[in-house]
């Protein structure tokens, strides 16, 4: 079986994308992601860029990661400087990373119009800093930047440039289409000239979506013979985006038989995607091949017919392939087994038809205001204890008080928080600051809850986020708070919705809070 | 030139999508839009499944279209039955429409499991359906579905199916890949064999998206011979969604060389995309190919830096071809460059060095913080003027406070805001209540400014996003709030950060309705 590697570039040109920006933990948290889904290669950042990809690439032994391997990124030396002169590939040198992917031009208009040099002088650099690189121990991939378009510009001196690469040392040559322009027939007599051209080393492909076809030129590159594929995860790149890689892998293992990641691995696929789309605070493309939430969705009622006599009717592959699920519009068969199968999860059997079909209705009318259980099972385990009765509140809240007070226009904000509790026949009423109105509503529940549950001191809140449902409504939007907690062994997440972003907090954190001290 | 005709299906197809619903006004709007971007066909419903369709349809000749032939859409005849005996066909037939696109089945798997017939009958089926609308004088063309599927399966019973549909009378043979399972290179082999076994009627391709190669699939079709594509514009339909001609039609067009629209309509392909997400009511996706507000813009400083020597070097076509702009974000990324470019943007020429590398350096400190002036350009441009000495505030924040107030567990807090501003000599105090915080402080100070300057009631807030940026900070993260405006002729996006949720919205907010007041 055919193998080809996968290498990820969501943390560096995936960055690229207009309103990504990732922080250093979102990085780290993306890397390890990346990490159990089987990617070989993740192209971590430019370290002579900026400081916050030098940090991530510096500190990668840290992440624990079991396979895949950290790569920096960065471009050939500058025209009329040696190599070692560059700081550029100095930084990549000092990231202290296995692999280094530096980008070269390959078409001649670049070289001598963006570059402002020769077509020799540019053949030097790229072997030049290709060979820096080796003798500082890295492997070496070569991006051979808008080898296409080169190609189809002046043929000869594309070659040229990939020669040089080569003489210089690189493992991995690969052919990208910069500006995403071309369509899939024209990717294959490219990829298969190099291929005969260049027999000891490896080539790759590296597509961008300009053209809507990103996808299928990756996969035309494969066919050619390209052993290595490059994208981003959910598309994310510059302008139209880059390559999907959630939709390259499943077609690459579950249609061209070509081995990449495992079929475990392959079934956690929505979950990652949704899990950096979340990362990301990118709302999820609900028609992403794969993954997206409506894919394997039927509506018309002659397909929902036909699916129920056989599964392949309206379906291409099955869903849970790829960790994704059929819904039907209007079922709600599939609801309440989902009830039972997350119930039977909490150790909660629960036998009665009536209350699965009353606990169902619940769901949907939450769902239906905005709840979202996906990243809050804490807040459904409690919605689902309470409605079996086998769960009392820990404390009753009697009121809380927030003020917010700025003077002048320069002036920081002061948040103060009152709150009143029950607990079993004590009323507890407390008051604290904090660093904005929910901070001071978190330290005052939790000054008033220490009174009588002094393990409350071991639950931390670990993630807090916020999402507008209704953006359209302007300040009136309807929010969702998803929060996250820890006592240090595990860690669980609850979610509140209102209009009112304060209120939507107090669901999030009591819930949180609550669940805490039942552990 | 090659000329290939346009089947646009998104009344009918488009109309599956999970979320999507056409009133019978949507429909005659989108009708005419495509009518005018130089469609050829239009299906336009299925007259035997809801009397909204039947409408439409039979009132198709009162829109006044100047080029696009109106389609009829359903099934061939139900097993056992004549033609004429079929409702579904007869509906077709009064719809009044000139062509009737029927499809049946080219499966052998669902002609024995999902129409539980005989192989034969299907034949006959197809056969007597085609025939009987042709006697009714309309022009016949066959969706053969799954047809991808089925000849892979039994490709001589496809073949049949075909056959049928041409001794019937069909003038165009539709190849469908209904489940969206095809991969390019699947597509070329079946199309040549269909062409060659019938010469004498034109070939059509309609492809879906669930292996994120419809677009592909469709030019590959193309380039096996096919002349008629079938498509939903923004890719709508069932699942994954259709092949989407928004992106087909420049590919074919400008990388092609075949022949569809006109130049004037190809230039109007950004207007007409996002006027139908509009009557849709679906947010645009930005990175959509050709027509994405994203996908001519340009984030990286060693990007614009090229654009500004050869427009070429990282577009791979120029945006007004299809309607589309150039933009360039300021970012992190960002150099000199995309200052400069922005500035020049907003007739703001800065000749002066030094003060491009003070702003640069004030942008890159901000964005450290947590700014992000990619979806924020007023707040960008207000910052730029305040730079440059050539905007004075006109308002002056003095003070604001906010309560909100919770009474029990299940009372709906109250939120009340106070503001404090000075307009010139003036101070105005005002107070407001509102859905939650932001929106009472967003009332109150539209009251206290209302006074001085009425023009403030034109301005509508109608984007309102948070985005925790160090999640991890849990309740005391710094938040960042983007605000979008309008006054009903332009909109604006401006940006607010802060660990305070109130004062960072309260940033975004004062920056929008500064904006707006100076517009």
């Amino acid at each position: 079986m055919r193998r080809v590697t996968l290498y990820d570039t969501t943390l560096r040109d995936g960055a690229q994308a207009e309103g990504v920006s990732f922080s250093l933990e979102d990085k780290i948290r993306i890397a390890r992601k990346l990490d159990e889904l089987g990617i070989d290669y993740i192209e971590g950042g430019w370290p002579g860029s900026n400081p916050k990809d030098m940090e991530f690439l510096q500190r990668s032994k840290e992440y624990g990661l079991r396979h895949a391997v950290i790569c920096a990124f960065g471009s050939t030396r500058r025209a009329g400087l040696s190599a070692a002169e560059d700081s550029n590939l100095r930084s990549i040198v000092e990231s202290g990373v296995e692999v280094a992917t530096i980008f070269g031009k390959s078409w001649d208009l670049h070289v001598e119009h963006i570059l402002k040099t020769t077509l020799e002088e540019n053949l030097e650099m790229i072997e030049d800093s290709v060979r820096f690189l080796r003798s500082h121990g890295m492997r070496v991939f070569y991006d051979a930047e808008h080898f296409f378009d080169g190609y189809k510009a002046n043929p000869e001196y594309a070659i040229q440039t990939i020669a040089r690469a080569v003489s210089g040392g690189a493992e991995v040559i690969v052919l990208c289409d910069t500006n995403g322009g071309m369509l899939p027939h024209e990717v294959t007599p490219v990829v298969e000239r190099v291929k005969k051209s260049f027999k000891d080393v490896k080539i790759g492909v590296h597509m961008h979506n300009d053209s809507g076809t990103g996808v299928a030129n990756t996969l035309m590159g494969v066919l050619a013979g390209a052993e290595q594929v490059q994208g981003t995860m959910n598309g994310y790149g510059e302008r139209a985006g880059n390559a999907d890689l959630c939709t390259i892998i499943p077609n690459l293992k579950l249609k061209m038989g070509i081995d990449c990641v495992s079929d475990e691995q392959l079934a956690m696929l929505t979950k990652v995607s949704r899990y950096i789309d979340e990362i990301t605070n990118r709302r999820p493309n609900p028609c992403q091949p794969y993954v997206g939430r409506s894919v394997f969705t039927h509506k018309a009622g002659v397909h929902v017919n036909a699916l129920l006599k056989h599964p392949h009717s309206y379906e291409h592959i099955d869903a849970s392939l790829v960790g994704n699920r059929r819904r039907v519009v209007v079922s709600e068969l599939s609801g309440a087994s989902n009830i039972r199968y997350k119930a039977r999860e909490l150790n909660l059997e629960i036998q009665d038809g009536d209350r699965i079909a009353s606990i169902l209705a619940a769901v949907k009318d939450l769902e239906y205001q905005g709840y979202s259980f996906e990243g809050a099972e804490a807040s459904f385990e409690l919605l689902l204890r309470r409605s079996l009765g086998l769960h009392e509140s820990l404390f009753e809240l009697e009121g809380f008080r927030l003020t917010i007070d700025k003077k002048g226009s320069n002036g920081e904000p002061v948040s103060e928080a009152t709150v009143k509790v029950r607990i079993g026949q004590d009323v507890i009423h407390t008051a604290a600051e904090g660093e904005g109105p929910v901070n001071a509503l978190d330290n005052a529940l939790r000054k008033a809850l220490a009174q009588v549950y002094p393990e409350i001191r071991n639950i931390t809140l670990t993630d807090y986020k916020v999402r507008v449902l209704d953006e359209g409504a302007g300040t009136a939007a309807k929010v969702r708070v998803l929060v996250e907690s820890t006592n240090g062994v595990e860690s669980w997440g609850t979610v509140g919705v209102s209009t009112n972003i304060i209120e939507a907090s107090w669901r999030a954190l009591a819930d949180s809070i609550e669940y805490g001290l039942l552990k």
